[in-house]
């Protein structure tokens, strides 16, 4: 076992991070004599496996080969025919696996199917990175719900904006850059009706390389996002726009666009939990929230963020009015605040760029 | 010439940062022959200055060696005589600076002196690290005021205090350690009479291993401090507390204790420069801020902060009413925020600290 393979397969995973859901995105490698004679990863649902790129494109070499695969091959018949039968007939005779795949349908029988063809299993295999990697798609499968990411920008005394709602910029491009690269690995992003109305954002993934849109999905209680709005006149990314059981059926009519999807709620209170299970049962594995400080505050109070990332920019505003990350129902003690871990922090040019995860992990 | 020298002498004087003001802390290391023979800090205004402890730990073996001293000797007569004079009289061969002393009365004449003597003089050693050292001191010389530090102590969505003023805690232990770190480093700490009647602070430095207690300094103008309040019946350091021309002379009189200083200012409006200058005339070179939202605020419309230390905990509070740590008169646009450029992030415990200084540097 060659733990420098495993770190091979996980960049391939990671390369495709963002356009694989709702498949986590997988990476292989395949080893004979010292030589790589495969390797892949899965690209799209719907395509091969990325075990399946790399049995392609090894040929008969796989035979009597060691295969590195970043989680467990699968069991089951989905869009394609499992892999484990794949890799047994393909003559494979090791296969070292990061983790395993919590997906019921798995869970444990890929590799019992590997062994019981009587080829050597080995799993855990760089399995933090490969924890790190697979948090958002571990979390799709248990709760069925997208593993949601709070996104803020904000200056060292945290402030979002001014009190006239002013906030370009507050951080640098380059700080900018990484978010869009940032909304280009996640299946959606929210925001609030108030910040269509405030910023008239277009939400796309703007990437010198290009880059996948996210879709577009807004909280909109009462339909008020205008119908000249970019998320609505542009149709570079679905727009998703969860209204009220009251929404005026008017509103809903005028907002009809092809690449535009009002989803009625059956209460006139948009429910956070709702929102996501339903996001979920579309197959959004992973949730971008860029929402204004009343959004953001929902998100928190339904417990429902998985990973905070907080841009903060060099600079001081002040104000008593100036707005902030996140607002809502006023807390009386310091000791109700939503506990996180600093997972990472660096430099992205003169800004910092701050990772925290929840420190009880769902 | 050996960096490792003069890495020792700025070592030397770090020790002793916070207990030589008005002086500024100085180190000094003789070597002869390989061997270090005299070594030492300046530790208090009016005792030896750090190349004399030096020199008389020497002895006769300073004839002929080298001075490595942080800072350029002094020329002119202050409390202790020049230590110029007594360099070249004990004989010394070589001197390396790691800076010129900016005060106008040495200013380079310290070093014409040893050069006229014969000594061979080598400036800008190390000059990074003493920069660092001695930009409190360097400001102090400069603008007569004291270098101004200002300290908050926030979540991840910029809140120091939920909107009842409950700050208990925000930060890790480790992080309020760091503090009283820092506390004992600074001649003065200054809150506004806000956190005096909402936390009663003591505002000493509380180390395990002691420390020394800054002067406490409240904004106070109509002095409002109550008389059993931590910072009045407490006398383990000065209090001084600024008031307006029209605060009542009962309640000035009500103060009145040994280590209590009433300042009473010629407008009713407390003026952040004019305090500063009178701090600066009392010979506070280093100013703690650890006020409230309108304290800082006054501060940074002063522009009169030249460094920002923030402590960012890993939790989110949430709550439109929470408190954040700059307040005051609302900008229009983010463009007015008052820019900066971080100089430093390190972990403190479970806590960030983030450094940060003017990015137009006085």
């Amino acid at each position: 076992m060659n733990q420098d393979y495993m770190g091979m397969a996980l960049k391939l995973a990671r390369n495709v991070v963002g356009q694989t859901s709702p498949n986590p995105p997988v990476g292989a490698v395949i080893v004979k004599d010292g030589r790589i004679v495969g390797m892949g990863a899965h690209l799209q649902a719907g395509e091969r496996h990325a075990e399946r790129v790399a049995l392609d494109m090894a040929g008969t070499k796989a035979e009597g080969a060691d295969l590195y695969v970043t989680l467990e091959p699968c069991s089951h018949t989905g869009k394609t025919s499992p892999c484990a039968d794949a890799i047994i007939r393909a003559g494979i005779q090791r296969v070292y696996v990061a983790i395993s795949d919590p997906n019921p349908l798995v869970a444990g029988k890929g590799m019992e199917r590997l062994r019981a063809a009587g080829l050597e299993v080995e799993k855990d295999v760089c399995t933090d990175q490969a924890q790190k990697l697979y948090a958002p798609f571990f979390h799709f499968i248990r709760t069925k719900t997208p593993h949601v990411t709070m996104k803020t920008a904000m200056t060292i005394d945290g402030k979002i904006a001014t009190s006239t709602g002013d906030s370009k910029w507050v951080t640098s491009e380059q700080a900018r850059l990484d978010v869009h690269l940032l909304r280009h690995t996640q299946d959606a992003i929210l925001v609030g009706v108030q910040t269509i109305l405030h910023d008239d954002p277009l939400l796309t993934t703007r990437l010198p390389r290009g880059g996948k849109h996210p879709i577009r999905v807004i909280l909109d209680t009462w339909l008020r996002t205008p119908i000249d709005s970019q998320v609505i006149q542009n149709n570079a990314a679905p727009t998703w726009i969860f209204c009220g059981n009251e929404a005026e059926y008017l509103r809903e009519q005028l907002l009809q666009k092809p690449h535009v999807r009002i989803i009625r709620m059956p209460k006139n209170q948009l429910d956070i939990e709702e929102i996501l299970l339903r996001l979920g049962s579309d197959g959004v594995m992973t949730l971008l929230v860029e929402g204004g400080a009343a959004v953001n505050a929902s998100f928190i109070r339904a417990r429902a963020v998985q990973r905070v990332i907080c841009y903060m920019a060099p600079k001081l505003l002040g104000g008593s009015g100036s707005l902030t990350p996140v607002g809502g129902t006023d807390p009386e003690i310091m000791g109700e605040a939503f506990p996180l871990i600093f997972e990472s922090v660096e430099m992205i040019g003169p800004d910092i760029k701050i990772i925290a995860l929840p420190k009880e992990r769902d």
